[in-house]
């Protein structure tokens, strides 16, 4: 008998977010869906994991049907512990998402949504990171869904190479503005950051991270391009961060002593 | 007249780390050196970047003749606010460490030190993180001294492309026994989690974060191999995350509808 498809969901916006409802909804027609999520919002944690303290595990019911557990940690605890204290099994696929807000480009390396499913990829198992380019708490989400259950169902029906992983960004068209899904490479852009300074009732100086963000990729292969023209952005992600290129030119050039 | 060459230091065992002391004295021959590191230890907070609070930078005076700053958030957000706030301009380089242990193969995932290093290097600066295969407090930093002025001194009196960045990891071994430095690849390793159960004193369950490091990748051009055969391990490193691979096959045999 072959055993029921299982599929581990998880997010950084917090089990809380409209996001993560939405891709439970895309997903659950594809097989067992277990939930382990942030009991917080952790953006902006990208691969951070927790050392210094302990973990806390919560069982919720706010998923009708569905067994959910909220995380005192971050996203990649959250794929951790899951697999090691919840699944009893290697799920078939991870799922993380759906983000509020872009995870294109550069922001994948700052992306808890990214490094949640990125943990699970380095765990063997295909994953995928969905993001929607819309902030607003009340955003629609029939686009950002039918895409989470296409490329989740693709995935699960194509014999993909082990540790594959993906960076899925939806664009914030109107469903008739929409174009599709492009397979994309990571655009070359960075954010200029100005801080935000500001002095507390004490006199004392803080600071608040705000910044541009810089596109100087002008290729029309990049997930910048496509979402600029209506389409999905998916870009196969690696963690090999070897620059092999520079290591070549390293052994011919360089002498150590 | 030639500018003077402006060295960032940063770390993610904050400031009153041995390491960052350590790292300070084998820089501070090349340059005018600038310290800007966390308040408090960072360690496993890889990419994390500070979102939700605002960051306070306070000026100290514990390192001889040394321009020195604390931060309250992560080592992304020291090396983002010298930048904007401290430095005045672009530095020649930014180091970071002496990590008190390893970062090798795909520790560098979940590293605060390689993560600092990367951030200065997506911002076009040359960069490098230095880490010691020795957890104590008291370890011997002959070694990675060494291996931490010779790597940086290089580096500024090279034309790197934009944007290099490397991984140093330095072996725990007797000078006697130490061979130099090899250019290496991250080699395919991950972490085998086990999470510590334990109870309260009121009965409620937490888990502490354990795991077995296990290496899957048997090539003698590794990090790990460099390390295990006594050589310091360089492995240069690039943040354009995309699998060309796995896309040019997902372009030949996916359709989307």
């Amino acid at each position: 008998m072959k055993k029921e498809t299982l599929i581990l969901v998880t997010n950084d916006d917090g089990i809380t977010a409209p996001g993560i409802r939405n891709l439970i909804e895309a997903v659950r027609p594809l097989g067992k869906v277990v939930v382990v999520a942030p009991d917080s919002p952790q953006s902006g944690k990208g691969h951070a994991i927790t050392l210094g303290s302990p973990l806390r595990l919560n069982q919720v019911d706010i998923f009708e049907g569905i067994e959910a557990w909220t995380c005192s940690g971050t996203p990649v605890d959250c794929v951790k512990l899951a697999r090691d204290k919840i699944l009893g099994r290697r799920p078939d696929i991870c799922v993380s998402g759906i983000n509020h807000g872009a995870n294109h480009s550069i922001n994948i390396i700052y992306s808890g949504t990214m490094s949640a499913a990125m943990e699970a990829a380095i765990e063997g198992i295909p994953s995928v990171g969905f993001s929607f380019l819309n902030y607003a708490y009340d955003a629609d989400f029939t686009v950002p869904r039918q895409v989470a259950q296409e490329v989740t169902k693709k995935m699960l029906e194509t014999a993909l190479p082990p540790h594959s992983l993906f960076n899925v960004n939806i664009p914030d068209v109107p469903l008739e503005n929409y174009k599709g899904i492009r397979v994309a490479r990571q655009a070359n852009a960075k954010w200029k950051e100005e801080f935000d300074e500001r002095r507390d009732p004490h006199g004392k100086k803080y600071y608040w991270l705000t910044g541009e963000f810089s596109n100087q990729d002008f290729g029309n292969d990049t997930d910048v391009w496509a979402l600029e023209n209506g389409y999905t952005s998916l870009v196969p992600v690696q963690f090999d961060l070897t620059d092999y290129r520079l290591k070549e030119k390293l052994e011919k050039e360089w002498q150590f002593q």
